[in-house]
């Protein structure tokens, strides 16, 4: 009993502090996205690839979030953007407390400092790879990315519901693999609906490409939005000097 | 600092307990077996391979262990071994105070009740699909099975040490879809090398059959061992009589 209460006060504290977090996201004109999935789903694949279709049309940072170890955010430097990598030490997701020791410096560099520029920026946060944890931890970014891949098989939604009910779109991963592994989208699709019947769902694959037109096509929307978010920002603080 | 100190007071008190249940594991000839893994991986799979190998020759149960449901217990109901499901509502992991509540019944029932047969017997727990909290609690079973599936990549002990420094044998899952998938089993020997060199590591496929030979011959060494200390406990038994 003592262990859920200490544990609610933890997750108070994270909630407001992503709150004001989220404000300042908001105020500088910038979308944060939040991925998350089981260990080897794709997820640094997908910010490859994400980064390098979007790079030129808007500025990109990168959050990396691993328990130890900063191989994913090499991975990702290379392609020429800001990354940022996050060890959590052992903990077995991120919070914003942890976001808070990297945020304040990121949303200050070169990169994102035109905060009167009207150019909307995209902040990917890749969170640690794990099923459970993360999608109890509210994080200032906008929007929750699930990658279920899928050797992974269709009975995760049953086996982890919090996670795909806290997710805003939901992508099945690896697509190319379905030839030689058993997936049920029926089984899927059943589990989703109870869960959550309104959640997008897009097949990719980032190895082939399949399918990350529209991927992009959500993000690009998305980003559209924070511009105009962005722009009534800027035209309170105009309106208030 | 107050959050660490009271997760140090649950791990104390569960590993106490956690050594009294191995106790009441070695007093009633029980080879208790803790399989870990990411979602989706292969636990099931396995654990149904090695009912189905092993149940004419020794007493089986099954402890499933799933954030919500009971897909997987039934699937090893199915097979006619005694199986139990612990939810853990939301928890990432399993610990010996969840087991608490099944273990007792477990030993009692009448699969496992004759203490003092020779007849070796098995206790399977499949843990929570996590390749991080699962490893800091410490359970009664007697070794740790890894499972590491091959479309997870072949870069997971990097990321996730403790896992793999607290496991006993390393299973490499799905080898039937390496040709389509990138894994390099030089990049896991040399993370396995700082890690834990010992390490045992054994590649199969719980779809094909490929390997499981090895991983049964592995399992009924560790059996008979279980066989030599029931006896010890039964002549210290008969001894003190």
């Amino acid at each position: 009993m003592k262990r859920i209460a200490v544990f609610r006060k933890v997750l108070a504290s994270n909630d407001a502090l992503a709150r004001a977090q989220r404000e300042q996201l908001d105020a500088a004109g910038v979308l944060g996205i939040n991925i998350m999935s089981a260990p080897g789903s794709g997820k640094t694949s997908l910010v490859e690839r994400t980064v390098t279709a979007l790079k030129r049309d808007y500025r990109i940072q990168v959050i990396e979030a691993d328990i130890q170890g900063d191989l994913d955010a090499r991975r990702v430097a290379r392609l020429g953007v800001e990354c940022v990598q996050i060890n959590t030490q052992g903990d077995c997701h991120i919070d914003s407390l942890m976001l808070q020791s990297v945020l304040p410096q990121l949303l200050r560099s070169s990169d994102f400092e035109l905060r009167h520029s009207d150019f909307p920026k995209l902040l990917l946060v890749e969170n640690v790879g794990n099923l459970v944890c993360p999608a109890e931890f509210q994080l200032p970014t906008h929007y929750n990315v699930t990658i279920l891949s899928v050797p992974e098989g269709s009975d995760k939604p049953v086996k982890y519901p919090l996670m795909f009910l806290k997710s805003d779109i939901l992508l099945i991963n690896k697509v190319d693999l379905l030839p030689y592994v058993d997936f049920d989208f029926r089984q899927l699709g059943r589990a989703l609906k109870r869960i959550k019947p309104e959640l997008p769902i897009l097949r990719i694959s980032t190895k082939t490409g399949q399918g990350l037109d529209r991927w992009l096509f959500w993000l690009r929307a998305k980003l559209k939005t924070t511009r105009s978010i962005h722009r009534f920002h800027r035209f309170r603080r105009l309106e208030s000097v």
